[in-house]
């Protein structure tokens, strides 16, 4: 089913760009739960365009608007659904636009499959705006995982060739105390660019400035690491954390690729690198018969495996990566084709587009890990886990 | 539902490596489709061991066993059920092995998840045995893909440091005439290590000897490339072709990463180089009326969102690279736990292991690549696309 | 999925009673399909409240607004959103009811399920209220039929001990033409109380108008019959006609049975009556080699198995019942718990309720039937089959 | 998905009645679970034919083979797969009825549908004999309810016109001790004919023994109570357990209708009447402020509505109704048409058939009504309801 994602959080998502508004019908949320209105506004903002030169100065409320499913400040267990009305849509600045099919964009795919029927203004249903929905589902789902120690952190590992540090690197995604995983979230959520090595996110942003400059966009690498996460959550095949995750994922415009843990650098490493081996932790070690506790006395030197094992959490920090491409929306002049004329010709976008999506795409990684988290943990424990 | 992938065409999975036997539930094939069980059995042999000294020299002999579906050599089009028995599994000689938590398998994750009732022979319910079960399906999606013009090659891309030529290296991917393709294929599904250029083959078989004498592993990369598909295919948001292929790769035990397109390189590129440009093939320019026939006569000229822009297929190759880590099992002396003594202790595996589990798992990616071919294209033509 | 229903054709549905808002989001719809929004309101007002005395006088408007899916006047192919405003809510009014629970309501178990989270006010999430949804999205649906050969058309077989002539009765439902059909249906659609024959439904009118005054409620029969399916619909098993109508009907509040055919009648019948014989239609029996032509001359001599065998359409009218139970909202004094005081109590219901839902439940079955009737269509023939 | 049920614990079927096997697929049952197959062999035997005279003399075996999910005596969490082999099929047998549709029967639907690739032998995808997967899992759906309070009885309410006493009468239902319905299930699984009024039992064997001997057939409806159930299991709307119930029913073969509590009866009532009054129960009325505790004190009056309201259990017991029409197959001559000739034909089945198929589907509707209850608990309390 293509509009709806999850198992037992389960987010249907509708609208288009220029529709008279986009939103998401979010079920599974257990009755009871506090819905901070404030704190999802905040929420919001953090994907909204406009908080810095470097992105689109467009301005968009993304003003979640609740339909239903909280009663009194509370969730009443029945579908939570949700409504980000469209701003002022300007129909004629799309119009010229409609038979001009945008290189990198869904254009051309757009009328393989819709046949012409698609709304075209903006990127339509493909629009990366309905990642909004995702963030506003995934806003609720952290609100929900508030009070459980999960802590869920994403970066902008890379934009082009300027470089952050890895939460693996010097092995801090497996050294940091809860409380230090705790403040890196709350100044990573301050920052325009997310960056653990502070002063990189300067350089990028100097470096986006530039793109910005030539017209030209460029893409990024988003680093996201979930905290606290138990043992055992998760399953085997077609459920994988891994499957869950990258479905998620790729359902994300401009997202091409995802790895866990070590990823496409495990391909080099040997089995005798690459294995995550176990000692035991000596405080815990006289441990009682009780099986979980045992799990608990046993750690992991290593994370190269990123937090699962056969599809399953080995509460290791979970550690993902995903690349992102550049905006295909470039002010030079590219070729294409005019599908009314069936002509060739220059195209030359107007309009403000961010010159590298990846900031924006960052919050929305961050909600998508918090749906998957929810779902993963009410699979393993029932909604009681959260009361 | 974690043992059941697919939409229109739908496979439930079930099977220990050493319960009775592995098998599977393929439903929504049409009926009427001929089952060629010889063609069946070659498939097979594909994924099996002992091909060659680099692969384990256990013998299994997967023969598929169907036991419902099929009526006088065509398919009924009730779902058809398969199994595949289990060889004698010497039970006894996994018994000592029962508490000893194996690196970089998922025996922490199993004893987190199933409390101690998994069956803990081999890798039970995570074994890459069930690949066998995904392989079998996957033939049975390729015979029904027969008839149409899809082709799917996947090749060994990098084994360790050894490196093949990509399929988009110097754009073969895009410049290969369909009898090429149909060479292609049937050149890489006579070797057992696939490579496009050819001698690389013989390069890597010595990389992975090595490693074998070394009683270490090695990962790798697989690329996969699927030919033929028409514009259209896929959907957005959660259903985008990326997310199922994912999802699917993703339930391969061993792979840890995957791309589309230029994937992570994509993340250094800028827009004017990313964004797949379009132009008009001449021959075909004073179309008619028709928009497909219009789309079709409009090509792009690079491919590095690798045949898929906003989910749906482009009608360019559509290619994607799976990062496969090196096997787990190997015969070095790793430190690790006994659950049941709960002490520390040096661990030697015994046995026969693959050095490299790459080259088995290419066929397996051939054969969820097929699986999802058919599904994308009965969910867009329904079965009478097979008719 | 509690909140979702159908396969091709899927209907999500949110909303309270008293929340901003009830609405649906319906996936499946082919793009490019007309959307006729005054047809859509007329549609809507069928099932509306405040058409004659026998309802209640409530004013509900149950304008259907839609926020996405549809542009230009036709079907994107996105997922059609839409939402209906609920009235000024009179929150006061409710308030002392909070905690008395309603004999025949859900509010016992609304309180076991949701723990007192739920929205008390009305029915809620329970509320009739919501049929409107089913109602709107089943108007879609029956405006995406109407280009096929489909006519869908229920009445009120019985109003407590008021009975109709049924469909089956005198073999109707075999022997009418098609245009006869279709002026059956424009007749009925126009009548507050449908009935086949005519003079029933004043009758009925008045049985209600006497309980209205009793203060009490009645129940009461629908009978609905799918006219002009071909052969070859449905499945086997769980996705039989049967499972399919019978899921949706009873999530139809005031559903309390549901019958095929001759249904319950059938378990008195010997298998000589009961078995539907074929014969030959003459002027085809001299039919071509083609099976589906073939299969077109066979007819059934009678219907009692309703146009359903083995879970799949067999091209006979398919009729179905389903039993309302009356509204449990009633003027009349009845005992009760107050689950604040906990004390038991003597309730009396103020406002102004429905004596027989039966009438505005009539066209929620009919447009129940247009979605599976729809979704059975696209899962046989894909979305082709519409244009 | 036509072949798998459920949401938390989900049954995939598959198999034909001459096919190699039948079998099924369950996934959810937790890890540790202790399966005592001597308890399912004689769980199986209740369904198994031949039992008493007013059955069918054929022989099948039933032996439940478990592939896969099980290791050492209990479930090791992931897929447990099972086959029941088919006995020697005599297939030529069949083979001069290949083209003849026995009325009744789904032979015109299934060319309809499949296009004259089902295996037409006996009942092919459509034969009774795949209940013997829902009874299997129904059967290990059993075991697991076993150390809940959860108990469920089947019995024969009709037979033609010979009628048992209804679990409704005398409101037996709310009025039996936990202890009296443990023995009331015990006595009912030993009889041939299950009647809650001993004697009844007899009467029908005769009525079947005679419509046997007419070369007849005849039909029934069986009750089904399930006692002991929490408050709060179900949800609204296309998951309410009328709505899972009755899409599990229909699919049984020759299930025609089913209804809960008073069912089609409540047309004929009152709200007055068919209103399910609360009360206090004296002894707890003192209760503390734990909401879960005081409706558990308050108690239903009557239970017109068959525990069930809003599509949510009130802990009342609950009580639905199937009808199940005659066995289409009988000795008697029936017109017929036969497809390859496209002549009209006078049919005589041969072959031993049940008479009345009732007695032999009433352990069915225990076992998906344990399935559905099953599902139910842990969709409310997650896996570790059972542990």
């Amino acid at each position: 089913m293509s509009a709806t994602f999850g198992d037992r959080l389960r987010l249907t998502i509708f609208g288009e760009s220029h529709a008279e508004a986009i939103g998401g019908v979010l079920e599974g949320l257990p009755s009871g739960m506090v819905i901070d209105e404030q704190m999802l506004r905040e929420h919001m903002r953090r994907r909204a365009p406009g908080r810095s030169t470097i992105m689109t100065s467009r301005q968009e409320a993304d003003e979640v608007r609740i339909l239903s499913g909280v009663f009194e400040g509370h969730t009443t267990g029945t579908p939570l659904s949700f409504m980000i009305q469209n701003q002022d849509p300007h129909i004629k600045d799309y119009e010229p636009m409609r038979f001009v099919l945008r290189p990198g964009h869904a254009d051309y795919t757009a009328y393989a499959k819709y046949g012409g029927f698609q709304d075209y203004r903006g990127g339509g249903g493909f629009s990366g705006r309905l990642t909004a929905v995702i963030h506003a589902a995934g806003g609720l789902a952290e609100q929900l995982l508030g009070q459980k120690e999960v802590t869920i952190i994403a970066h902008a590992l890379s934009v082009g060739d300027q470089r952050d540090c890895s939460f693996a690197e010097r092995q801090w995604d497996i050294q940091m105390s809860q409380e230090q995983i705790k403040g890196l979230q709350q100044r990573l959520r301050q920052m325009p660019i997310p960056t653990v090595c502070e002063e990189r996110s300067e350089e990028m942003a100097k470096a986006i400035e530039r793109i910005r400059r030539e017209k030209d966009s460029i893409g990024g690498v988003a680093e996201c690491g979930i905290f606290g996460l138990p043992a055992g959550l998760g399953g085997g095949f077609f459920s994988s954390v891994e499957s869950r995750l990258a479905q998620l994922c790729f359902s994300i415009p401009a997202v091409k690729g995802i790895e866990f843990g070590a990823g496409f650098e495990l391909a080099q490493m040997k089995g005798s690198e690459a294995n995550d081996v176990m000692y035991l932790e000596n405080d815990r070690s006289k441990a009682s018969d009780c099986l979980q506790k045992k799990l608990r006395s046993i750690r992991h030197a290593t994370n190269h495996n990123g937090g699962i094992l056969g599809g399953i959490t080995n509460a290791m920090p979970l550690i993902f990566r995903v690349a992102v491409k550049p905006t295909p929306s470039i002010g030079k002049t590219q070729p294409t084709v005019d599908l009314r004329t069936m002509k060739e010709m220059q195209l030359m976008l107007k309009g403000r587009h961010d010159p590298c999506i990846l900031p924006r795409v960052i919050p929305v990684i961050e909600s998508g890990a918090a749906l998957v988290t929810a779902d993963l943990l009410m699979g393993r424990f029932g909604e009681e886990v959260f009361l």
